[in-house]
C-alpha cells in the first residue's frame, strides 16, 4: 500500500501552507495545467466538466427569468472603450491591445474585451428605439482578458471564462429589480448547488464596479479565513445610456434614456469549491455539481464475476439518474481510492469477490469517510440518499465554519488583533467615509467586502474614526 | 393587410439577387446585427439559439464517442505558432497580433488563436509520457479570429464560433480511424439534424489544411448552386508530434511519436441552413434545430376565451415535448404570421373565436404552407407528425436540388459551359496534378471540393489535361 499513499503525500497539508495546498489540489486533481502562454492556464477535462455543470445550472436559472443568450465581438475599438469615463479609467490599465491584423497595422487599436458593457451599449444604441423594444435581457458566455501581473489558477488569471448579463430597461425601478433578482439567482445557486453559504450586500463606492451606480455582491469565506467575491450585479442607472445615447420613445412620445444593469459569475467559483470544501486528501465536490457522483471500484477485478457485477451496479446507478463511472483501469484498488478522493467524487462503491458472495458492497462517503455495507439491490437508493446527505453536510459545515470565523469588533485595537490573529470575516460599524476605508486597507490589508442587506447595530460609532456609524460592514482580507 | 406584406417585401427575392436576399434574411430574421467592430458581428438571440442547439446536438454526439471538453488560452506566443512550418505559413498572414498588455509592450507578441493545434501540442508535450496517457480525445468550444478582408455574416467574419477537436493516438491506424469517425459524426449531424445532404470525401493536397497529412471534408450545395465546406477532419500523422516533440514510452519501452487529428465545425452552418432551406419569405428551419418549433398565434386575442384556449394549447404542446411559443404581442395576426415565417418557425397554430366554437384550430406548415384543420385535443399529435414530415421534406428537397444541380462533365469545353451557365457541383475526372487544379481555378474560379469516397469512372482521362485520370472529383465555386 506504500504506492497508494504517494498520491496523497504529494499534497501539502493545508495547515502547513494553504497556498501550496491549493496549487497541489488544482494540479493533482487535474483541474488545470500550465502552458507556454504566460499567466494563462489550460482547464483540463476534470475542471471543465465542473464549469459545464455550473453553466448548465446557471443558464437554466437565467432562462427561467427571461434571459436570452447572444454573442458579441471579443474586440473593443479604443474609441468605444473610452466613451464612458469611469469605465475606461477602471479597465484601460489592464487590457491586452491588438495593434496588427495580418501583416498590417490597424488604423485604430482594439483591446480584447475585459468586460463588454461598451459593446452591449453599442448594440442597444442601434436596436432600442421604442418602449416596445424594452426590456433587453441579454447574456453571453465567453472568455475575457485582464492583464494581471500575478496569477493563480481560477482565482486570478489573464484570461478567464464567465457569463456576463447586460440588460436595458425603461425605468430605474425595473433596472434595480433586475439587479437584485440576479444577485438572488447567484446566491441561491451558490447555496443550493455549490453548497457555499454567502453574504448578500452592497459594495461601498470605493469597491464598486467602474461606471456603476451601485454594485451588489455575494461574499463567501474560504477555509483559510479569506473572503472571495463570488458574484456581482451592477445597476448602472442611466450613466452608460447617456454616454452612448441609448434613448427610446416612451408611450407619451417623449425620448427617455434606458436604465441598465450587468451581472457576472466566473470560473473563480471552481476555486471557491476547492477552498471551501477541500481537505488534505484533495478536492471534495458537492454532489449537485460533481461531474461524477459515484465511482464504482472493483477489487480483484480479474476474479470471476467481479467485473460483471460492477457493470451491473453501474447500470443500476445510471438508471437511477446518478452520474456514475466505473474505474476498470489496471491500477491497484488503493490507488483508485486515492484518486477518487483526490478528485472529490462524493461516493465510491467498493466491490470484491467476498462482497459479491454476500450479495453486498461497501459505500464510502468522501466527506466523512463513513462506510456503509449495503445489499447490492439497494445501492442506487442508498447512493441517492448519501448524495443528499453529503450535499447538506457540506453546506452545514461551510456555514458553521463561516459562523465560527465571523468576528464582531467595536474598537480599532480589536480590529487589529482580530485581522492579524483570527482570519475570517470582521463585522464592524462604519461612518460611511472613504477615508476610514482607505485607512483600514492601508493598516490591515483588509477591504470592505460588503454592506450586508441584513444590518445589525453593533455599536453607535465607526470602528475607525469614532464618528457616528451609519452601516455595519463585513471586512476581510480577500482573494 | 398592406402592413403585413411590408415585412416580406423588405426581403429581396433570391432570384433577383441571392447575396442581397441572404443579407436581408440574416438581418430581418434578427440572426445578426452590425457592430462598431469592423468585420465582426453580433449574434442575436434568434441566431444564438440555433447555435446553442447545434452545440447541444454535436456535444452529445462527441461525448458518446469519448470526447472530453477542455479550454485552452486564446493567445498563442509567436514562437509557438512558428514551430510547425506549414502551419505558420498557412495562418500567420491572417492573424490578429496582441503587442501590449496594459500599459506595457509585450516581450513577445502573441496572436489571437486562428485555430489551436499549436496549443494542444504544447499541452500534449507536457502531459503525454506513456502509452497509458493515450489516447487524448479533447475538444473545445470557443471563438477564433482570422483577419479576413471581406466579410459576410456567418460565412466569413473576423471572429467566429466553432468547436475544435484535437486528439493524440498511439498509432497511425487509430488516428486515421478517429479522423473518419468524426467526419461521419459531422455528416450524420448535417443530414439528420440540419436536413442538409453532404458529399463525404478527401481534400486534394492543394486544398488540405496547413500542416495536415490528409484533410477530409463534407461538402454541401447551397440554393444558388455554390458549394459550402461544412466540416473538416484532419489527420496530421506525426508531423506536429515531431515539431513539438510529443513522444510516449510504448509497452516495449521504446519512445514513439504520437499521431494526431483535429476536426471542426463552425457557425457558418447557420449560413448553410439559410442558404439550403430558406425562401423568399425568409428563413425555413428544420424542426430538429429550430429553437421554436411551433408558434401559437391567437386571432382576436381580446375576444372572450381566446387567450385561455391559446395558453391551454401551448401547455399541451409543451407537455408533448414540443418547443412552443405563444405570440401574445399587440401586433396584428397577419404581421405575426409574417414574422413567424420570416423566422422560419416550422409550424404555426392559428386560433380565433370561430375556431374555438368549432373545437378546432388551423395548423400551417412553414415549408409547403399547407393548412390543416385539427380538433383542439389532437393538436399535439398532429404538430408532432407535421414536424417529422417537415424535417423529412426539407432533407428530400435539398437532396433533389443537389441532384438536379450536379453535372457530370468529361471535356474542358463542357466544364466551361457548365460552370458558367449551370451553377452547381461538377463531377469530372482528374489526373491528380496540381497544375490542372490551378488551371481550373484560374480559368473558372472553381476549386476542387473533394475527392469523394464514392468514386465513379466517368471517363478515362483528366478533364483538363487529357492524361490518364486517377480520381473523380467534385468541383465548384464555393463560399
Ligand atoms: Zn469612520
Ligand atoms: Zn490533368
Amino acid at each position: 500500500m506504500a504506492k497508494d499513499k504517494k498520491l496523497v503525500e504529494a499534497i501539502t497539508s493545508m495547515e502547513d501552507d494553504f497556498a501550496q495546498w491549493y496549487t497541489d489540489v488544482v494540479t493533482k486533481a487535474e483541474l488545470v495545467g500550465y502552458t507556454s502562454v504566460k499567466g494563462c492556464m489550460v482547464i483540463k477535462p476534470a475542471g471543465y466538466a465542473i464549469w459545464e455543470n455550473i453553466q448548465h445550472e446557471l443558464d437554466r436559472r437565467f432562462k427561467e427569468t427571461g434571459v436570452e443568450n447572444v454573442y458579441l465581438p471579443m474586440f473593443i475599438p479604443e474609441s468605444l472603450l473610452e466613451k464612458e469615463k469611469d469605465h475606461v479609467e477602471g479597465f484601460a490599465p489592464e487590457v491586452a491591445w491588438v495593434t496588427h491584423g495580418g501583416l498590417e497595422p490597424l488604423q485604430e487599436r482594439m483591446c480584447v474585451r475585459p468586460t463588454s458593457e461598451t459593446l452591449f451599449c453599442d448594440l442597444y444604441s442601434r436596436d432600442v428605439h421604442s418602449h416596445r423594444d424594452l426590456p433587453k435581457i441579454y447574456n453571453q458566455w465567453c472568455s475575457v482578458v485582464r492583464w494581471e501581473k500575478t496569477t493563480r489558477p481560477f482565482l486570478r488569471s489573464r484570461e478567464f471564462l464567465w457569463q456576463e448579463g447586460h440588460t436595458a430597461h425603461a425605468t430605474a425601478e425595473e433596472a434595480e429589480a433586475r439587479t437584485i433578482q440576479m444577485l438572488n439567482v447567484y446566491a441561491d445557486f451558490c447555496e443550493e448547488v455549490l453548497a457555499i453559504p454567502v453574504i448578500k450586500g452592497r459594495k461601498t463606492d470605493k469597491e464598486k464596479f467602474a461606471g456603476a451606480e451601485a454594485t451588489y455582491t455575494i461574499e463567501s469565506l474560504m477555509h483559510d479565513g479569506k473572503a472571495l467575491q463570488s458574484g456581482t450585479s451592477h445597476n448602472f442607472g442611466d450613466g452608460f445610456a447617456k454616454a452612448f445615447d441609448i434613448q427610446y420613445a416612451d408611450k407619451d412620445n417623449t425620448l427617455k434614456y434606458v436604465h441598465q444593469t450587468s451581472w457576472g459569475m466566473t470560473t473563480r467559483m471552481i476555486g471557491a469549491l476547492i477552498m471551501v470544501h477541500g481537505d488534505n486528501s484533495g478536492l471534495v465536490l458537492p454532489p449537485r455539481i460533481a461531474p461524477t457522483q459515484v465511482m464504482v471500484i472493483p477489487i480483484r477485478q480479474d476474479a470471476a464475476g467481479v467485473m460483471d457485477k460492477a457493470l451491473e451496479i453501474r447500470e443500476a446507478l445510471k438508471a437511477a439518474d446518478i452520474r456514475v463511472k466505473l474505474d476498470d483501469s489496471e491500477k491497484s484498488p488503493g490507488w483508485k481510492f486515492s484518486e477518487q478522493e483526490m478528485r472529490g467524487i462524493p461516493v465510491r462503491v467498493e466491490l470484491g469477490p467476498k462482497d459479491i458472495e454476500n450479495g453486498q458492497a461497501v459505500l464510502v462517503r468522501r466527506d466523512t469517510r463513513e462506510k456503509y455495507i449495503v445489499s447490492i439491490n439497494e445501492i442506487p437508493a442508498k447512493a441517492a440518499e448519501l448524495l443528499e446527505e453529503i450535499q447538506a453536510n457540506l453546506y452545514n459545515k461551510a456555514l458553521a465554519h463561516r459562523n465560527s470565523h465571523t468576528y464582531d469588533v467595536t474598537t480599532y485595537e480589536e480590529f487589529d488583533k482580530t485581522v492579524n490573529q483570527r482570519p475570517g470575516f470582521i463585522r464592524a460599524m462604519w461612518c460611511g467615509c472613504r477615508e476610514c476605508e482607505d485607512k483600514i486597507k492601508e493598516d490591515f490589508a483588509a477591504t470592505s467586502r460588503c454592506i450586508p442587506f441584513e444590518q445589525e447595530q453593533l455599536s453607535d460609532v465607526c470602528v475607525c474614526c469614532g464618528k457616528p456609524a451609519k452601516k455595519m460592514v463585513y471586512w476581510g482580507r480577500a482573494y
